[in-house]
């Protein structure tokens, strides 16, 4: 244990890095898959299950929290970690992304965003500095930046206009961070800039400046599609300092990840394994399987009988089939535990193969492979 | 293990009866609960779960199970047991009262039940002797006979043709079990006759002629009262014979089934304890608590510390409120945990206390908490 957030750089295979984060609450081995915790909870799995699934840290939302239970309310329970039962890290994102996506009226001005809950319809204001303010409230261990993020497609003034409001705000963040921040906590800013390789290389550059002890790349996985998001990625990380941990934001599908990784990019976060598992849809190293489909009525086969995850290991695909089809809760609880595991499997995999110098072929292997539908699957 | 089923009373301390019911997949401690799996799964819970909370015997639905996935089905995957992962005793019902409560366009004819099905409104045809074909392929361990429910209130006479009907489907059931039961499986008879004592007397006496290894009382919990279903018990419990065991049907709350136990009933099921959990509402020692209820908002204190359940023990009425508020399944997931493991810790107290000859003070000091709601709840 140590009371300073550090990151080291283990090992390098191409763009590949494999390392250690290393912060109060424990280390975080990179690549790293965060399984999300939007309202402070990952979703169907006991926090034992998420642990003992391999990972080392788990995001939750700042939007969400603030609106549901309120960060202050969460503060004097004690903190986010002793709230949802996670004594291991966890990051918190700060809002900007679901302002976007789920609240209503926004108005974002140099202030900050304003906007109506989508719980309530209350009328809320988040600056930069309020953010971070709940970011220190919940007890977060990494914290982001307020951001603005626009959709995609939008013109090149509006993604330009967005970049720059979100590199002052970084600014805010920092200072208030600065005065707020506990020892070992750590403040991350988002590189925006859309599709742009130029505004990229710009935001990149600047933040770099402001020596934050992270970046995550932001505005990505937002209906760009994935040949695009890579020719970013390739503009986008290098620019950013190699001694610092890099977070692509909200990707992905395991191929995506493969991709990234061999980019140079050291965190996820996606709901992916947990809203597919919900929905009946199970990743395997065969590829995905979708339980809802006939074709497994009667297969008396597991979905994978090598895991050492119980759910995909000791239940039927044809049990599975039922749960889901009745639209059983046990359904969502088996397949989003297998997915959250098999997430975590594929992390510790690459962390492997980029130790052992072969992450190339690693990549190789399984691109086509995790992509794959089973045949007749869907 | 036996290949013989049995019952053998332990000890007997007022109307209060002690025993065990020993089977081929193990022992039931009685007076037992046995959870709800209607569909093949115990809602909310892994079935190590519900072993580990202390249920030597789950329920399965007859009903549910022919219409999806059908009994062929889980007969070619090897039974219900390899099903759902459950390896010990599994009690299934008969299917009588779906037919009344979820069906549509039922007809009861001397032949069987003609319905439609809930899911799919496929029409259907359950005899006497299909219901028990399907239990044998199910693969049950204690198989219901099919019995005519009626609403309560009905007519005197509409009550009496139903109780014949189904005294004359015992027979018919009993046939087919002859030649379709494998060793130590068992059928019981349930005895019917609504809110009248002569009716269920009569039912009871012709049922004990059928020798058969168990009984259930049904027709009960359906909208009578609770002191209307006291009296019906005294009236039928001992009509019984001493030496087989006792089942009341879909009862009920934790003081009905005290009540019950005190009248020498000696198994219980009841989907309480799950469909509560879901709905935000907890079982404990002191009363039932509604998470739901702001006051639990900022409550650090967990349910209930002395617990050896986790969920109870472990999670504070703060973040269960929380995530009941916020629709998220781990709120069903810890609320059915807990509700599960308490009607057990209540089934291992009452076999201690009848064991002790202590029965009727457990009941005095239990009748009145356990039906509280905490002050200011629900």
């Amino acid at each position: 244990m140590t009371s300073q957030f550090s990151f080291e750089l283990l090992a390098e295979d191409g763009g590949a890095r494999q390392g250690r984060i290393t912060t109060p609450r424990g280390a975080i081995r990179t690549p790293a898959f965060m399984p999300v915790g939007t309202v402070a909870t990952v979703k169907a799995l006991y926090p034992e299950q998420v642990k003992a699934a391999g990972a080392d840290i788990v995001l939750a939302n700042t939007y969400h929290l603030m609106l549901r239970p309120g960060a202050e309310r969460i503060a004097r329970l004690g903190g986010l970690h002793s709230f949802m039962r996670w004594s291991g890290p966890i990051l918190t994102d700060s809002g900007g992304f679901q302002i976007m996506s789920l609240a209503s009226l926004r108005k974002v001005t140099e202030e900050g965003a304003r906007f109506q809950s989508h719980i309530d319809g209350a009328r809320e204001l988040l600056t930069p500095e309020r953010a971070v303010e709940i970011q220190c409230l919940l007890g977060s261990d990494i914290q982001m930046q307020l951001d603005e993020c626009i959709a995609h497609p939008s013109s090149p003034d509006e993604v330009r206009r967005a970049m720059e409001l979100s590199l002052r705000w970084a600014e805010r963040c920092r200072r208030a961070f600065a005065e707020k921040g506990r020892p070992g906590q750590a403040l991350f800013g988002i590189v925006q800039g859309g599709v742009d390789p130029e505004l990229r290389r710009r935001s990149a550059e600047a933040l770099t400046a402001l020596e934050l002890p992270g970046y995550a790349i932001g505005g990505l996985a937002v209906g760009e599609g994935h040949e695009t998001m890579l020719r970013v990625l390739e503009a986008t990380a290098p620019r950013l300092p190699r001694t610092k941990p890099r977070y692509l934001m909200g990707v992905g599908t395991p191929a995506d990840i493969i991709e990234a990784v061999a980019r140079g990019c050291d965190m996820f976060d996606c709901v992916m394994p947990t809203r597919s598992g919900r929905h009946g849809h199970a990743f395997t190293w065969n590829g995905r399987v979708n339980l809802r489909n006939a074709r497994h009525a009667e297969d008396p086969r597991p979905l994978d009988p090598d895991s050492a995850c119980p759910a995909a290991r000791d239940y039927s695909r044809a049990y599975l089939h039922h749960l889901i089809k009745s639209g059983e809760l046990l359904g969502a609880m088996l397949l989003s535990w297998v997915n959250v595991w098999f997430y975590q499997e594929l992390m510790t995999r690459m962390r492997e193969a980029i130790a052992a110098g072969r992450f190339a072929a690693f990549a190789q292997d399984y691109r086509d492979r995790l992509s794959r539908q089973e045949p007749g699957g869907s």
